[in-house]
């Protein structure tokens, strides 16, 4: 007599407001840190994934849509990029995209969580990548916003702010304080960028990241793209500058040194992406 | 003694690719039409909303994201509108947004299934909206297909592809013989729109409608939004037109005419998400 198995098929769901965005998958590990919950997990549609408090953070074959839009247009844009501040981004993704341009001199990385770091370098090696061999990157296991409090003035020519959602441990990375400490140490002619959640399912949160960069910079302006696995789909980051929106003029000898190996990233889509401000939301912040 | 009565929570997922996307709500009905299954259900996070074939055709609080990317392009850009063909879009979403303007004179929409019309008349009828019992609508229960075979040549300002998936009833609406027929019933001047799927959950699919329409048009181009509620939330519409690409520019007046009710669209959103294509896909296409 045969027996019928019935294949275990796992699901992972992220849940929101009403919504839910589940991958098929196997887990690989889940871990409990002084900071938050860690789930690694082997996805069928994108690869090795990872999960901060049950929100899918990164996967590999997806990653690309949510790195070169938060990268991109400040490290093409900024008058000078020797030296980069990296809050967040334990999962190395964005440093990568940085250390791909030959100006880079140093990449301060500044990660709240050890283990981010470590289970991201051993399941997910492909998203951090050459970065995390390459001498320019300084590694700290420290909080991010003592850092940036204990920075000397002008320090950076870009700062980037690659937190997850402003509730948890990167609460602090969305508010007026740290924002306003991040100028402080940013070169004058730098460029600030974060990624500043979905106009759609982060509403107020979303508008309330651009108005106090607004309060903070000359210049501080949202592009909008895709980013599959987050709630919505739709999402954002915001670029933020002195003086002129430099985040807006990709300088060409850069464009040519990154072009080839971006997935979403051209000069067209950027441009494009900041003016996909949806009609709502530009009505919004009009208002104030 | 009191009693605990745990409310139920019923979510409903679409499945695709190992990705599933799922709303919490209330089934409000389930029937089989002679084409397809139709589902209406009460979402907590986007109102009532209509499935086919377990999958999310649309949604009260989220159909904007998906008519005015479809319609506005076309009716803004080509020169004349007094005559337009919808095929599908039996929500009325397309239909309304098209009488909108005061120049169209007669809106030709041609369903298949009588039952979408219906239940949508019925469960959703804020989507039709005032398309309903506007004169210059006439509404065909009839093959799409069919229809566009027996037109005559010349007849129509303005076609709109309002299609499901290429798979069931609306396979035949991405083929190359509709479409050619879909170019001789369009005048000289118009414009046609069509859905165009996914770059990222419907890769092939996406570079085959355009690659279709570039065979039969002087031009097709593809635009970019969100749709939160379709595979990938990244989703794409692409319009085609003789002798210049007028869905790229649109009339001023026309602009003026509808901006002020937009969720989404405005004439700075459109031309971003005409640039927004991804690079990936941008390479697919030059490559042939």
């Amino acid at each position: 007599m045969k027996k019928a198995f019935k294949e275990e098929i796992n699901w992972i769901d992220e849940y929101h407001q009403g919504v839910r965005y589940g991958l098929e998958g196997k887990l690989i590990l889940e871990e409990s840190t002084p900071f938050q919950k860690i789930t690694i997990y082997e996805t069928k549609r994108y690869g090795k994934a990872l999960l901060l408090d049950d929100c899918w953070m990164t996967a590999e074959k997806n990653e690309q849509y949510y790195h070169e839009s938060l990268i991109h247009p400040a490290l093409c844009g900024s008058k000078k990029i020797e030296n980069i501040l990296i809050i967040g981004g334990g999962d190395g993704g964005s440093a990568r995209e940085c250390l791909r341009y030959h100006e880079v001199k140093s990449v301060d990385l500044i990660e709240i969580d050890i283990r981010v770091i470590e289970l991201s370098k051993e399941y997910l090696p492909k998203i951090g990548g050459n970065a995390w061999s390459d001498s320019r990157l300084n590694l700290k296991v420290k909080n991010g916003i003592d850092w940036v409090k204990n920075t000397k003035d002008n320090s950076y020519d870009v700062i980037i702010i690659d937190g997850a959602d402003p509730i948890g441990p990167s609460k602090e990375l969305y508010k007026y304080s740290f924002l306003k400490d991040c100028k402080r140490i940013l070169k004058q002619e730098g460029i600030l960028a974060t990624q500043s959640e979905s106009p759609e399912s982060f509403h107020q949160i979303h508008l309330d990241i651009i108005k106090i960069l607004r309060q903070i910079f000359d210049y501080a302006d949202p592009m909008y793209g895709s980013v599959s696995i987050y709630p919505s789909g739709l999402w954002s980051w915001t670029f933020a500058s002195m003086e002129k929106p430099t985040y807006m003029n990709p300088i060409e000898s850069r464009v040519k040194e990154i072009s080839d190996k971006c997935l979403i990233w051209s000069e067209q889509w950027q441009k494009g992406a900041f003016n996909t401000i949806p009609a709502f939301i530009k009505r919004e912040l009009a208002n104030k």
